[in-house]
């Protein structure tokens, strides 16, 4: 049986990836719904390829020649309850996935979700409407679907401990007094990933690793003290999980999303694989150090956002957001990042989420914040 | 609800841990059955601990006061097949369990298995009757556990291949020629388990490995040519399983027995450890070498007699027990144990096994003439 797929955020990097998966699979997958911010040249190509019944871009003067064609944010929802769609991916990034995240739940439909946002900020009104309506989110990044794979050999009374495992990023081994003095350029050279620009800063200041701490709270529904971090260099090892009785399971494959893709898709079948298979003797190694908070607080931050919930979840991510760009702009350090994270997050009055208005405006808030205390700084 | 159990074997090292595990445990397990070969003080302590209805112990005058006492090997079966008994663990090691285990299966009781010579022996017989009366032989030994553990993250069908973990010995680094001039203490310095002399010798030569790899082909049902085996000295990655779409799961912890012994009693409960948890971070690498098939040539043999099947891997069994007696007692090299097995196996003439006498005709066979061959080369 083929699956019915709605790709929200098909120009990205998981969104391409997804459609490779797709074209490995043309008997499991077929995509009936794309939407799109960017990269029209693209859109259309990939509209050639997969003729989709429904086409929803960024702008509706974008119209693509022969499919219907709904405009952005509101189109989402319509590509997230389309009639004819099984399984929605959430491949956006960004805030927007929200709405159509919960219209998703509501309809019923299976959802893989890459979104880090509609489970950081929204997590709180999401996962139980999921819970609620029997849904389970198929994570796609590598770490929660470690964990998702792992945890398959137990029952959830039965987890102990999630482990995630982080690159610790190109200065794991850099001193203190020289994390002041790096650059965008050198934050931009991840070890194992090839990724976007922000989420491979986030990588290097571990807010990557910490918004995926609060992203397994909310997805397997373990509370922060049973999420732990390691950082794992080689990335082999993409996550773990600890039973009570002490076994700990772990999932590991070179570092390639389309594994993780591929398995939210077919999800429980374990469709044919098209990577080249593990060869530990040929890896030789895998090493495993405790994050260094005193280097990288952000990971702390995240944390404690987390546990506290509400707003603050939302703020961190925003506040981030901002001290990303101010970094690349020269405009402040790479350690100023997590400082202007913890200052933002300081001075947040939290507030419960329950819409995405709630999310809106927290966001707002913090980028405001974070936007006048950048120039404060500068 | 508590389970009743036969523990046949229970002054050895599986035996004893299993007390271990039970006593942990006493609301969920209860012995009601004991045998042991050996160690009759330690038996009667045992006994007087967990009042079994039955104990069955090597002479029959070595009566135990106050509990029916049958003799080994006929009371083996009576323990496997008591009609308290809900779950019968093979502690032991030999072949007199064969009978017994083929008798637990016919009488539907759950298995939990640690004696290597039943299934590697006469698995032929074993697995197939096992698979007609819908009983599963729940492995008791780390690399079997950790492959059944990691398993249960897929469906049998979407497995591509078994990868067992092996601790290289302690001559994993040993140059070639002088490997020729270790001696039998060298040879017991295991690095990691602490077991008995027979299979820490095993371990060196990576006899037990192979021994594994032909377990693994028929608990799990797998082709040998699916069955890899990689070197991993720290032992914390206890055995892995790659599934088609390429994703591989592993079980890690600290090397102990109770983890696995544990599992297998409480399956499919994951009851609470008693044991420390795995801390990585602590662990700090994790290494991992193809194995060097010129200086332990027994893995290679291991692999050929199970995949010849019939009596050879009973062959390959009892020439390692005679080889590794010869080499305790200085009559010929750690280099002859492989030789003087291949000599055996290439002078054996193959035969069906159905029964035990088919196995006990094959053992008798090849322990004689490993023998002969051990006094022509002395």
């Amino acid at each position: 049986m083929v699956t019915r797929i709605a790709l929200l955020g098909s120009t990205g990097s998981i969104g391409r990836q997804t459609l490779d998966v797709v074209e490995q699979h043309p008997d499991a997958f077929e995509v009936v719904v794309i939407a799109a911010r960017s990269n029209l040249d693209l859109l259309r190509e990939q509209v050639r390829r997969h003729r989709p019944s429904l086409v929803v871009c960024a702008s509706s003067e974008r119209r693509v020649e022969g499919v219907e064609t709904l405009p952005t944010p509101e189109g989402l929802i319509a590509a997230a309850t389309h009639p004819e769609v099984d399984l929605v991916v959430f491949a956006t990034s960004g805030h927007d996935a929200i709405p159509a995240t919960i219209a998703a739940i509501e309809a019923g439909k299976q959802i893989a979700i890459a979104n880090k946002e509609a489970i950081v900020c929204a997590g709180e009104v999401i996962m139980p409407l999921a819970r609620q309506h029997g849904v389970q989110l198929r994570p796609i990044d590598s770490e929660h679907s470690a964990v998702w794979q792992s945890l398959a050999s137990g029952s959830t009374d039965s987890l102990a401990r999630i482990i995630l495992t982080a690159s610790g990023g190109p200065f794991r081994t850099t001193p203190a007094h020289e994390l002041a003095r790096v650059s965008y350029e050198q934050a931009l050279r991840h070890p194992n990933w090839s990724m976007g620009s922000k989420i491979t800063i986030d990588s290097a200041t571990l807010v990557n690793k910490g918004l995926e701490v609060i992203e397994a709270h909310h997805l397997f529904d373990v509370p922060f003290g049973r999420i732990e971090v390691v950082i794992h260099p080689e990335q082999i090892i993409h996550s773990l999980v600890e039973f009570v009785d002490g076994n700990v399971i772990a999932q590991l494959s070179y570092p390639d999303m389309r594994l993780p893709i591929q398995y939210a898709l077919g999800y429980p079948v374990r469709l044919p694989a098209t990577t080249r298979p593990l060869d530990l003797a040929s890896v030789g190694r895998l090493s495993f150090e405790a994050p260094d908070l005193a280097r990288f607080p952000a990971l702390r931050l995240a944390r404690e956002a987390g546990e506290a919930g509400k707003s603050l979840p939302t703020v961190f991510s925003a506040a981030d957001e901002v001290a990303v760009d101010a970094f690349a702009d020269g405009r402040i350090t790479f350690q100023g990042i997590p400082r202007l994270i913890e200052t933002v997050l300081d001075r947040h009055s939290p507030h419960d989420i329950t819409t995405l208005d709630d999310v809106l405006e927290a966001d707002r808030w913090a980028r405001r914040e974070a936007e006048r205390l950048t120039r404060e700084i500068a």
